[in-house]
């Protein structure tokens, strides 16, 4: 199913919206108000926001044509794990009280200064890690999930909510709704973009992800981030690797067979060559789960300590390390992931990009966020990884772009590359 | 110097103040008043505090001699970088503004929940990183540094002003003031202790430091912040690697006969065997403070954005990478370094346990926090460390214990064995 846009300016890209403002031919009010209207039509299929910013009008009000700030007047939504001063951090859990911790999270500070407007804060899976589901539909069949955790940022922007949206990731967290969303999202390289403010889970992991609906978008992210330059791709031909991970065999049939006939069609543009992982790569998912599951008992033993009684059982199991792993394990998991991290990086250098599935298949039917098999070992090999989605299906798919860790200023470039082709 | 302990229960460690809480020797308002009075006569030298909780007494007033929580009753110092509901959080900044987040970090969470009592914040470095230095004075010569940057934490348990605080560690800000201070102090295994709701300046470095005056104490603590088991140290003779570490011609004249006097005195309980570190390990200063630059430039970056004129240059340094380093070269540091951790962590298991100087000799004059060459390494590595002072000096000088990952709840026991037969 695709989604009708709206006629109004809702319908317009970060980028399309910064001209449009820039030129005057559109007022951050007029922008703010379309995507007000918007949600106020779709919010009861998708549910996307859990609370809305009500100063967002009159903020938008003070925006001037002129202002050269890079996304001045232009709305944003926040994923509910990441604090703003204005606005309660809910984390989808009975835990967090309405917290409002009075001060917004750097990331959402850099925003601000850059002009962006928090239009509201985004459904997300409790804590951004596991127990309860958001109530978050997926836009193209409110039936299906969104994917997780950063479902609602993934939702709002899909369904022309609001041009762009901050997301996190520990295991697939961007990514995977980004694929069953159907629009461009970028993880970017670990540690790039500071996740302090952010509730914690596994900070060897925890990343925070971008959402946007045209690649051309996540330059300007880019600048706002100050994420580092990177070397050109080469002109011409491209030479991309190609790899179902090792886990194809979970792939769907219809993930299988779309991501070979997909791939296939870029061959006009690139030369497509198998990309062996190292030896052990197997492991990647199991070692990202010990590092998760033991980190994740640091970072929630003050929720036991404080509110045992009201934690969901999910977040037991961590903290009592239920579910197998040892804190001793836990750093001998760095280190094995380590030496896959090098071998990996090595073989990178072999091709301009990797491509590989973003998730098993379509969108499940339900609530419950998908399988982040697909995006786990990138994240727990810092990778930046930038999903594409895949035109004119019946639902959205996409395809992961992964390139060399500090080199993701080349993903939105290589992504309007290989969308002519796709 | 000395410092005369107080006749009062100010003097007592924190395990001693918990017997006499629980045998109704001791109440805790009697045991907050004696450090508020301590503080009241000591703090125009050695100004370790930067503000004290007004409702510490009233706190104290409701615990009950059978309160069954493992800190009824004990105050607690909190470095002025970790969020506190009740206090401002300043982070010696002038771009803080008296914060108050209205949530209290994890660690505090845990602390209050456990029935510790806030005494106040203490002084620290700026952000504990760079720029601003603690106003504290060394409680053994006010005329010198306590060491940084966990400056106020360090002197005010050392001068009996808390019987224990939290600080934290980047580089060498718990270890080296408290071997400046000549109290005991932990550095865990980096990510043992959630470093949520700590002002982050490297976030693969940033470790939660735990100041005490007795060993034991850290027994009580591990206990408070579920730190692994490990195994238990082998009884009889140990083995105990000794190094002066790559940096060995910057230790001081003092230093050096310091430690190798002492060392030699360990002979009786323990062999004492050379320790080499790895070929390239000379490099992990450097590579330590790729990281911790590239990552500061992250961490950093919303203070350049929102209030750019006030940051202090060395925090400009950091963002616009004047330091000389790219954000590519960390990803690569990050391999090596791991590379590294891996073969020092081999080397461990030939040992027990491994010595090494806390500090190039003993706190310098003035408020600059001091040398942290002889702990960022070990930072590095991840490794657990903990500071054991070494008796009858001057000064306060201390030597860093050191095990493999995991392996935390061996310092305690270990540093009561060597002290001992120092």
């Amino acid at each position: 199913m695709t989604i009708t846009p709206p006629e109004s300016p809702a319908a317009f890209s970060l980028t399309a919206a910064r001209e449009a403002l820039r030129a005057g031919r559109l007022t951050a009010t007029d922008l703010t108000r379309a995507c007000l209207s918007r949600i106020a039509l779709r919010d009861n299929a998708v549910r996307a926001w859990t609370c809305l910013n009500a100063d967002a009008l009159a903020e938008a009000a003070t925006i001037r044509p002129d202002d050269p700030r890079p996304l001045a007047g232009i709305p944003v939504g926040i994923k509910d794990v990441i604090d703003t001063a204005q606005l309660p951090t809910g984390a989808n859990s009975p835990l967090q009280g309405g917290l409002r911790p009075g001060v917004d999270a750097p990331v959402v500070q850099v925003l601000r200064a850059a002009g962006a407007i928090i239009l509201g804060k985004t459904d997300t899976t409790e804590f951004a890690a596991c127990g309860r589901d958001a109530a978050t539909g997926n836009p193209h069949d409110p039936a299906r999930t969104p994917g997780g955790s950063s479902s609602g940022s993934a939702a709002a922007v899909a369904d022309f909510q609001v041009p762009f949206a901050i997301g996190t990731q520990t295991g697939g967290s961007t990514i995977r709704p980004a694929s069953f969303c159907g629009i461009p999202a970028l993880k970017p390289s670990w540690g790039l973009i500071t996740t302090e403010g952010m509730r914690r889970y596994a900070v060897s992991f925890d990343t925070i992800g971008l959402f946007v609906r045209d690649p051309a978008d996540l330059d300007l992210l880019a600048d706002v981030f100050a994420l580092p330059p990177a070397p050109a791709l080469p002109p011409g031909r491209l030479r991309l690797g190609l790899t179902l991970t090792p886990y194809a065999d979970a792939l769907e049939v219809e993930g299988r067979a779309l991501f070979d006939s997909r791939a296939a069609r870029l061959a006009p543009v690139a030369d497509l060559v198998p990309f062996d992982l190292p030896e052990g790569a197997a492991d990647l998912d199991q070692l990202h789960r010990c590092i998760q599951h033991c980190e994740g008992a640091s970072a929630f033993l003050h929720l036991s300590r404080t509110q045992g009684d009201l934690l969901h059982p999910d977040f037991h199991d961590r903290i009592e390390y239920r579910t197998g792993f040892t804190q001793r394990q836990h750093y001998e998991a760095y280190d094995r992931l380590a030496l896959l991290r090098m071998q990996v990086e090595d073989r990178l250098a072999g091709v301009d990009a990797l491509i590989a599935p973003s998730a098993p298949g379509f969108a499940p039917l339900g609530r419950t966020p998908g399988n982040p098999l697909f995006n786990a070992l990138w994240t727990a090999l810092q990778l930046p990884v930038m999903n594409l989605p895949m035109p004119g299906m019946e639902l959205p798919l996409g395809l992961s772009l992964i390139v060399r860790r500090a080199f993701d200023r080349q993903l939105p470039a290589l992504a309007a590359r290989l969308a002519a082709a796709l």
